[in-house]
């Protein structure tokens, strides 16, 4: 796990909490089954998916999709109730409406969820929710991290379009010294000069990462690309490389999506797509 | 093959000969072994290999690397004889003698071989190479594109750390547009604002161009992460998104190496990597 | 002010009340002083400069530079006291002290201050701050712009290190949408892959923004270059290209810094570039 | 000049023909007038200024536009008789008939000319062109650079848009290390994730470039923003910077221009950007 012939020597990484120096062994973390039957492991050497809408629209669709994800064989529902969006415009979730939908789900089909906070005094709010999620455009809000660093429940950092391998270690160290040191990284795409794609997914970041720290690392093609026929093979892609997990915005109608529907899954495909991935970790 | 529920529209693809409007199947790139006994095919669904020192250095460290490569079972040899530097008081390279050293493998070991070349005038020297690359400082070289349009080779063109997919495949129109319509495009990491990685790999790339064009297109690994133990992922990664062939640089000795040789696999890595490779194109 | 002869059409800022198809003349911000005997204006043609350390330390730092970046002609003192800072170990700040501080210097001073917010919850302790900044990491922090939104002050939006022109125009459409058209834009350098400078000065988005809104735009070569030595050639460079104000790091002691303290000047450095830039607003 | 507070100590530097380590005092280039009356320097505090089309197309427009910049002021007439284009369908240049062009212009008008070179072949048609432009592609073309290292002729030398700084000194010391020391550094924009200019250019570049090296450096602000409205305010940037010279597209048609035309100044305009020029100097 050494940096063997590397000219890298990542000094910054001494003494902090998310490094292997700190706890060789990776970090496992257990997620219980809403009936308390079972746990979900991220980082155990599995591929556990999340699958779901970027934005959580009706309770028609956050059903239907749910029930579709988890025959497929998705282990977590996400979705989005509180979005932070570009323009002011743009819609922001159905809120805590949102989140009692997910509810629903997380209790009628026994699914932990996945959803994303946007201000730390929205967190009573996310009793229910299994992991919460710091978006990308959040996870330099320190004031967000602090707050989450004290609550008991695991945290999902997505790295920044922008920001480098260490600044997002350094935002997780945020996390873990507070006290929380339930935390998964999630690779999501960078900012490029490249046009064709939404962002440019950097998967070098995943076995780079699982090399510097002992947080599981996830990755989520379908913001990276932005483009629905790349999914498949960036998943693939991440999966080799060592991801802990996947998560995949899938839609049951991605051109009446009110954000980002062009670049989701509809169910059929993520079936298709899961069981592609059957065996695909024996490969790394 | 379309873009399926894509929002971009490569308009500028219209009538361009790379694209596959124009050419819908895969171009099939054909090399006869040296002795003629058979052929190598790039870009028919297997996943040949390209493997060798960045530099030629001597005839012991060339013939040595070529043999274990080979015995590993890479389907081409490959070293650099001319080497653009960016720094003129670098290494620049055997010259003639290193295609002489090459030219001694091709035969010996029934190899074919594959060698950048940096000037037009030195395309005498190139008539043993089976595979002539153009490098990535090259890709937007019009006048050096123009003259390896007109010859009967194929040409391996490596995507400029700074060019858009666009840009590459109009470099790769050069060549068509004059006449050769053997080329394989080829992924080797763009420039972004990480720095733990020399350059950041565009995996996606590969679905992309695939998509976007009939020409093979394969990976480089060496030097998109510039760091050894990423090359058994990144090559994983590469195979399954798609990639029709893989260009890995080994080395007898890296500490040693007049340039890169960080970035290379010792011929025992490179062995157990060609051995994880077994099977992997049924991933994809 | 139109794009003539331009092949952009900012059709996105169609309707938005940044734009000057909203309001075609300049909004000019009036911030009053202290003792309330004349105001100070910042988008009228001049170019006041809001000067001060990184961030706020001791009591008699404070004072001592506010004296002599005033002494030099600085319209405005500027300080941190609420730091968002990369790692969670470095120092965040005097917080609610800092704030007392600058308090002090506004009324012994009588010099208007400039202050950073990183949490909306602490406005309330920002009542003596003449001007609010939101800080790049915070640009995209779509609840902190809400609740700034609603408030009576000025605030200085800064551009995010990864944002287009686009997203930091959308970012203050959400104070203005929200009711608070006292908003100053701030170009302070974006990620690139040049390392010399810790970001590139974005120069063009001075006048590109004049053209597409109305709000005063100001400029920070300190954060944007990180290198002293740059400080005066990018003021001037700024202000020619039609900057409404600069904000300079002003540090007495530069090696003792707790924060940035690489990128000040010293307050004679400061002297001089205010005396040199006398009169270089005709020029534009 | 030294790096005073700098937490850049560039090591690379060190030994190199274009540090100031060995050359502490400016490089000034003279170029001699066509008829021999005078010369024109660069690099002696100056602002010289080089005008005229991205590419030569017709006689007409040639002279007509010589004759503006001339009038205008400018000290050189620039224009591309080999362009090097990123589609092989695009035009490519008048070649060997632009240069005669350029021939009669300095004859007619006394006045030195400025034209790029693709091809080292092509170096027996330059004998009439008084300064060598080796374009941005062209950077990192060793072979290139090797051989205008030998002749006596200055060379303008672009930075490539994904070149860091020290890429492009290195790029230069192929030119002084091969004994040609009339080496003029241009900074001409850098590629970014900003999609509103078409590059983003350096400001910063010219004042770093100037402390690094004795070579002068000029900028060319229309190919760094491709937008004709942002020409003066980066002139005027560029100029208050330290730049040692400006290079500016000039067509007396933009709208029919082949290439590029986009981006140009009408003579109108051109005359009115030389008198804002006048007195800038005075303010670095």
């Amino acid at each position: 796990m050494a940096f063997i012939n590397s000219n890298i020597s990542p000094d910054w990484l001494d003494g902090l909490l998310v490094g292997r120096q700190d706890q060789p062994e990776d970090t496992i973390i257990e997620i219980e089954l809403p009936d308390g039957s079972d746990t979900v492991l991220v980082g155990d050497g599995s591929l556990p998916v999340m699958a779901g809408p970027c934005t959580l629209e009706t309770r028609e669709q956050v059903l239907e999709t749910a029930m579709a994800v988890k025959h497929a064989g998705a282990a977590f529902f996400r979705g989005g109730a509180f979005k932070s969006r570009t323009s002011p415009y743009d819609f922001s979730g159905l809120r805590a409406e949102g989140l009692e939908l997910l509810s629903e789900v997380r209790r009628v089909l026994n699914m932990p969820v996945v959803s994303e906070i946007v201000n730390a005094a929205h967190l009573p709010l996310f009793e229910d929710v299994d992991i919460i999620q710091v978006g990308e455009r959040n996870m330099r809000n320190a004031e967000l991290l602090t707050e989450l660093s004290h609550i008991d429940k695991p945290i999902l950092l997505k790295r920044s379009h922008s920001a480098t391998l260490k600044e997002l270690l350094l935002s997780a160290e945020y996390l873990l010294a507070g006290g929380n040191r339930q935390v998964i990284l999630c690779e999501r795409g960078i900012r490029t000069f490249e046009p064709m794609t939404r962002n440019t997914m950097d998967i070098s970041a995943i076995p780079l990462l699982k090399e510097l720290t002992h947080l599981p690392v996830i990755a989520d093609p379908s913001h990276a690309t932005g483009l629905p026929q790349l999914i498949k093979p960036m998943s693939m892609a991440a999966a080799v490389a060592g991801a802990d997990g996947l998560m995949i915005e899938v839609h049951t109608c991605p051109d009446e999506a009110l954000c980002d529907g062009g670049q989701a899954l509809v169910p059929e495909e993520f079936t298709e797509l899961m069981a592609k991935l059957q065996g695909i970790t024996d490969f790394r």
